[in-house]
């Protein structure tokens, strides 16, 4: 049924994924690819208004299965709504953080345990799992300093720092798991060489 | 662990729920009880800000799968920051609508399947299933013409008659899944009646 093609960024915070969607949507567009953008939470109407429960600084109260399933209830917005129709399409889409934040957030990081995680996302995404997904590795401490000169922090930036080093950490052991999908790239490389990494990856896949 | 009494009240808009809820409140602080009342969805800050979601009038284009993770998603924190504390601390705690409203309205109306609402589920309330279950039946035309007269529709209320049919019809089936648990009562009976028939209920609970 699939006919698009389906490209995550994943990586903590500060790791350079903006960056680099932007590069790999210039190359796709060169291929005579229609590119669309997701950023997650968010990317619909109800999704964004999902992401503003989510990520309000106020919220210190809300439980980890809690933000678990409004991770995942925004997910499945933007998979019915946006996702899905664009690669039935054939379309590519290119999604700033997926399914595998919620695995290393919530399932690592917040200790609710990946398959936990896993079975219920199963039920948002369906059967629209990513083609690839990169992973911008990085040391904690870096992705926060980079991170604390951008903007004001929400409720999951103003994790703690050992928070943060659980985030990275669960990332690398999470390449380890599904290590065909998952391509894990060093994000202290030059912008120019991480592109290259990828570009390289996609072009294999496009080739198949 | 669980020392408080956990008692949930089902049934279609307009079958007379808040009614029973108060006379209910009433005889178990006679009992001796402190009582704690909750809505679903909403009884936090962060469940009625997830409950401005779903309720949206505006968001017809919600996903079912959406709508039963942020269901989930209101009731996890009800749970956590509520309803367990309470019952901990031995409350009788009432809900206005629990599970049981997803595993009908998401489960069967919506048609994702009753197993799959409730292993989702299952990861939002834990150990504190209630107690009993009082499920006020009623032919869903009369429990919509007894809503119109209150107030504006919210975006669930304003669903077809045919949806707000197979509820009623999926509470009755319920009903027949969780015999021990779920006590149906025929919602046209008199309210002196339909309250005799639930305090005879906790009695029994209470004397075990």
């Amino acid at each position: 049924m699939k006919k698009g093609i389906f490209i995550t960024m994943e990586g903590p915070d500060g790791s350079g994924k903006s960056t680099q969607i932007e590069l790999l949507k210039a190359y796709l567009e060169e291929k005579g690819y229609d590119v669309l953008i997701t950023r997650e939470p968010g990317g619909t109407r109800i999704s964004e208004a999902i992401r503003a429960v989510i990520l309000n600084r106020e919220y210190s109260e809300m439980s980890p299965v809690t933000e678990m399933l409004l991770y995942a209830s925004a997910r499945a917005q933007l998979i019915s709504e946006v996702v899905g129709p664009a690669l039935e399409s054939g379309k590519a889409v290119i999604s700033d953080r997926f399914v595998d934040s919620s695995l290393v957030y919530q399932g690592m990081a917040r200790g609710l345990g990946v398959e936990n995680v896993y079975e219920v996302n199963l039920r948002a995404i369906g059967e629209y799992m990513p083609d690839v997904t990169f992973l911008l590795d990085l040391p904690a401490e870096v992705g926060i300093a980079r991170k604390k000169d951008q903007k004001e922090l929400d409720r999951m930036e103003l994790e703690s720092l050992e928070f943060h080093k659980a985030v990275a950490e669960g990332y690398r052991s999470l390449h380890t798991r599904f290590p065909e999908r998952i391509e894990k790239i060093d994000a202290t490389l030059p912008i120019e060489e991480i592109c290259g990494i990828i570009k390289g990856r996609v072009e294999t896949i496009l080739s198949k």
